[in-house]
């Protein structure tokens, strides 16, 4: 397989500027060109899949990897408001990795880049030892709305968007969905936000920290069905949103309260009065 | 080496808001946030840099491996005519990789970004069995000014920025320049623009096949000091720039010519009459 075979493969997956397009040149010149609409702010992001790290070849097909790196990126784009809008999708492929398991990875990037209208402009492709992908989310914001971690103020009511731990109680099968029309409603209302990529103790922790705040949570968090309260706390890889929200704005439906935003230590955060290590997914 | 620890080792090479700036959040959020500037056009290019494959570890610094996989990017950019602005840089580290080896990176990153500006505002940070760098550069280029590979036309003159062949004949231990100055030099003179990536014989090829012509070129041509007329063709990463311009526009200072385009099969390239074949670096 060589790079141009490869590429030919993988063209249908790939975006062509249309007319009156701000896509200007996708795949095939030394860069993408984008043209940015007036009056947004872009949003980048960027994550590696890699085997043996955050997948195992054996249990998990190539429609699935392929998802799963993609939904990173979105829910990132999803944690500040913004409309994902294209991807740059690089593959170092393993010897093992053939071209109907690059063609099952691209399936697994169809599924999210469809349902959002995300288009895939770039990339690199080489090879190396384990399957390695790495996946750069462009989204954009209305200028000066992204979302932050670093706003939430002591009052302020603390939500997350779902149940937490299923995907680690799945044993990370499940294709968590990236919470995007959430993130719009959250604009103008949330005081700060972020995704559960690491789970709750750990990203409450950051945001608190970034916000310089402490967090008092209450039981019963809503941990997913067949999930622990460790998992749930955890587990990660959840894609819920995290986000505070001052007690005189109404929060959008389907948030569920966890606790509240205090005054203290910055990035301290207790359950029920009892500290909470910022334990979680540490890549290093 | 956690990642908060290693996150601090490189937080000094890494760029923060200023006051009045494009750039509105770095390193810390879910996404990095960029205001674009009116009248401009944005390029994206990424480029991964893994060990044995693009580099041996035993053969090489890490100063000059962080200087060359930036380089790779930026000379990417100026391919187009355009101003490299912003990176993000993504490390999945080898077992061996230390903190002052990593350190190493970056001051070989910064040999870049302080000569041409560049702002390092996101990436990723993971391990895995070989070093693994992703590098995302993006730069801006006036509206519609971007230098593409498709406009060459019959009767342009081909030139090339530079001796060729330098690099594979140092052992690639030569650290080239990106020619992001020539790149915004070109702008409205070169009707097709690239860069030297994969050696001569294989990208004219490429700017050929888009631009749906052919190209005689003539000896002698510019061949680095004790490089082969091999490594000139095929020897890949000079990083020089190659490009077309009509006969009636004056050439920037400093461009050789090296032959003319001509109408003929897409893609079909001689040298003194005689076909070359498209052979350069594959990396699949």
């Amino acid at each position: 397989m060589n790079e141009r075979a490869l590429i030919r493969a993988i063209q249908r997956y790939t975006a062509s500027p249309r007319r009156d397009d701000d896509l200007i040149a996708g795949i095939g010149d030394d860069c993408a060109i984008v043209r940015p609409r007036r009056g947004e702010d872009l949003l980048f992001t960027t994550d590696f899949v890699i085997e043996d790290v955050h997948f195992r070849r054996a249990q998990e097909t190539g429609v699935v990897t392929g998802y799963r790196a993609l939904a990173r990126g979105l829910s990132d784009i999803a944690a500040m408001g913004g409309e994902p809008r294209y991807a740059l999708i690089s593959l170092a492929l393993a010897p093992w990795a053939c071209q109907s398991y690059v063609r099952d990875l691209y399936r697994g990037f169809a599924k999210l880049t469809d349902r959002f209208g995300v288009r895939i402009i770039g990339g690199d492709v080489t090879r190396t030892g384990k399957l390695t992908i790495d996946v750069v989310v462009i989204g954009a914001v209305p200028r000066g709305k992204a979302l932050r971690r670093n706003g939430a103020r002591a009052g302020d009511r603390i939500y997350v968007s779902g149940a937490l731990g299923g995907t680690a109680a799945s044993g990370y099968k499940t294709r968590p969905e990236p919470r995007v029309e959430l993130g719009w409603q959250l604009r103008g209302k949330a005081t700060a936000c972020m995704d559960l990529s690491d789970g709750l103790a750990l990203d409450l922790h950051r945001l608190c920290m970034e916000s310089g705040v402490s967090a008092a949570l209450t039981s019963p968090l809503p941990v997913a069905r067949r999930a622990t309260r460790e998992q749930a706390l955890s587990g990660g890889e959840d894609y819920e949103l995290l986000c505070t929200i001052p007690p005189r704005r109404k929060p959008p439906a389907g948030l569920i309260a966890i606790g509240l935003v205090i005054a203290g230590d910055p990035g301290r955060v207790t359950l029920d009065g009892v500290p909470l290590e910022p334990k979680g997914w540490d890549p290093l």
